[in-house]
């Protein structure tokens, strides 16, 4: 019921889901003119958003061009530079005078190119040789080459690129867009800081809902289907659940003790979540860090020593509060019998153990995840907790024997 | 040692940090011409970076017309729109001809006015009328008005709304830019996308952290000092264990039924995990949904009503897996003793209870936070892990006591 240029801007200001909803339920014949109006990497989002078996039919709307230029967008990893970059950016060539690359520039503008503060000069076989700013052209003296104004020390990244890094890269830089080029350095593409905006927040929101002990749900929150969200948290909930069944095998080995020594059974919740505790903040430290790119691989030495320092510290620091938290209840209330001073200090001793533990493994684990090609976020707060509960609780039944074999044991 | 426009580049493009670094150290005296070079928005963030003494003599540097937007921009706080927005943006007149546009524009980049796709129409009281694009005024006859091919449909935001709200606008829209209006419809200025990719990105780095059970960090993992980060992450881990010592108290009121009964003990770990893993998951989706303005406070109940009936399917989930798991066990081995199925039921029975409330308790210490203006983030895995432990505990022995009482207890 709106005319053609409100129905156009209608369509283009949907998100692409939106598009893909419309589009598909208008079936490929009638959304030709749809297709036609979308840059190519609107287009790519959009087809990517379309059920795989109908994905053909779209694509075979699009002229040639276009097409080609989709396919080759599509076949980039959606979370690189490549899959994000739009093929289309306003270009010069080095030896034009600024008048006319003004006038050119003008001419792209209303072919419908995006106008983003820069114009990249490229050789003849595509090779990204500088770029200029609109502000630099307006103001040179019209006789002067472009080449003469350009700048030549350019920050580029290459299609490979992960979109977190080129958004870290754009922030660093102050930068509005970024030119994507290949290893013979020939232009490929643009990132704009738009195009990184939604992707930077998809991926934290992805990252936080692993790290929090679930899949990606995908969608909002209010939302997503009933059943669909109960299946992404069960399932995790499931293997978080069936790995920690090994606590009460863990338990198990130690029954005697505790029928011993029930005063030890108060302390197992304490002592298996401070080890949990200390492990989910390493773990969400590195996880973090990595997606930003400030720890590669390579650093899980570096890593590894700064957590073992650190886990020292904190499990001094809760053995002693642990220490003290037993000798004042015990001056207050004798609560702990007539060993309660190797009962604190085996509480204390595994404390240590488990917080250093817990912190190792909570920042290793990312690391190993991502070195067998796992997204590192799936070490979860929940599945470290898991990890370091049973070694928890081997460590703390250890400590005990050691401690207070032949006391109360 | 560089000339002075390699010099004003050299120094444009370094971070806001080092920006501060490198002005501080060389003093206000020698910082003028530094100050002159940033745009309002870039001073404003440097100003915000630099210590709060020396503030004020380096506001002073700047000339008049730029010190009252830079204050003006420093009044409002740092993550709404206002805090980001560049007060200075391509403007036209409706009345002139879309020849004088292209004209008054191209002195407005020489300026040093970024160029963005679009300017804004605005009206003698400053009242945004209207946005008209490049490529727009670029395909138009020269002697038509702005007001004639200008868009009267626009998207705004306020300056106070939310800088995640701004963002999550740009990506919906696909725009680059977003004016801000104040209640009047005056135009204020300019959010650009690359305005709030940091913002998103720092956003979501400290939301992350906080989940993870730590205070934000606020500098990269590699580059914080080691007492610096021993402190952020050690007073997180010392309230959460001074909290979580509550179990060993609760622990106590039921010594004598894990005396008569060790096997009770045996499913500590496992039952109050299991609390922990499903309260952690539902807090974590709830902290992202509110950040990305998806929830809001008038939404508890949807969220509660949602999460209870999610709370008992992950329950029974949990509870059935548990029970065949004892099941299982007891067939291979007697491990249970004589009243197995009791105990089994024990365990299932709190299962069901101990997600359920772990899910609500989870879901609502979010609402609850920001309810009083604290962050919803803060509500990280830990801290519900450990508010859900205490419970979880209570739960199993009250259930154990219910159906062993007279048989195993």
């Amino acid at each position: 019921m709106l005319d053609a240029i409100e129905a156009a801007e209608f369509f283009l200001a949907l998100s692409t889901r939106d598009q893909a909803d419309l589009l598909d339920s208008l079936g490929p014949e009638r959304s030709r003119p749809w297709m036609r109006l979308l840059a190519p990497d609107d287009a790519a989002d959009l087809v990517q958003a379309l059920p795989a078996e109908v994905r053909g039919r779209f694509m075979a709307l699009l002229d040639p061009a276009t097409r080609g230029e989709v396919t080759a967008l599509l076949a980039y990893a959606e979370d690189a530079a490549g899959g994000v970059m739009n093929p289309r950016y306003m270009r010069l060539r080095p030896e034009i005078t600024v008048e006319v690359a003004i006038r050119y520039l003008r001419r792209q503008a209303i072919r419908g190119i995006e106008v983003i503060d820069y114009a990249y000069v490229l050789g003849p076989d595509l090779r990204l040789l500088g770029v200029v700013s609109f502000r630099e052209l307006f103001a040179a003296p019209p006789e002067k080459l472009v080449q003469e104004i350009m700048h030549t020390d350019l920050v580029t990244v290459t299609e490979e690129t992960d979109q977190e890094a080129v958004a870290h890269l754009l922030v660093e830089e102050g930068l509005l867009a970024i030119p994507v080029v290949d290893a013979s350095g020939t232009m490929k593409g643009v990132v704009t800081a738009d195009d990184v905006v939604g992707v930077v927040q998809e991926e934290a929101t992805e990252d936080i809902q692993k790290i929090g002990g679930s899949e990606a749900l995908d969608e909002p929150y209010l939302q997503i289907g009933f059943s669909d969200m109960v299946r992404k948290r069960g399932r995790w909930l499931a293997v978080l659940f069936i790995g920690e069944m090994l606590t009460a095998t863990a338990m198990g080995f130690f029954e005697k003790e505790i029928a011993r020594a029930v005063v030890l059974a108060l302390f197992v919740p304490l002592i298996i979540s401070s080890g949990g505790n200390s492990g989910s903040q390493a773990a969400t430290l590195v996880i973090r860090a990595m997606a930003l790119s400030e720890i590669r691989l390579r650093d899980w030495w570096r890593v590894a020593r700064r957590e073992v320092l650190t886990g020292l510290v904190l499990g001094l620091l809760l053995g002693l509060i642990g220490l003290i938290r037993i000798l004042v209840w015990q001056a207050i209330g004798d609560v702990y019998g007539a060993h309660y001073l190797l009962v604190a200090l085996t509480v204390a001793g595994s404390l240590l153990g488990v917080v250093m533990f817990g912190t190792l493994a909570g920042s290793m684990l990312p690391f190993v995840l991502r070195r067998f090609g796992a997204d590192p976020a799936s070490a979860s707060a929940p599945f470290v907790a898991t990890l370091v509960d049973v070694t928890g609780l081997v460590i703390y039944f250890t400590v005990a024997r050691l401690l207070l074999g032949g006391t109360l044991l």
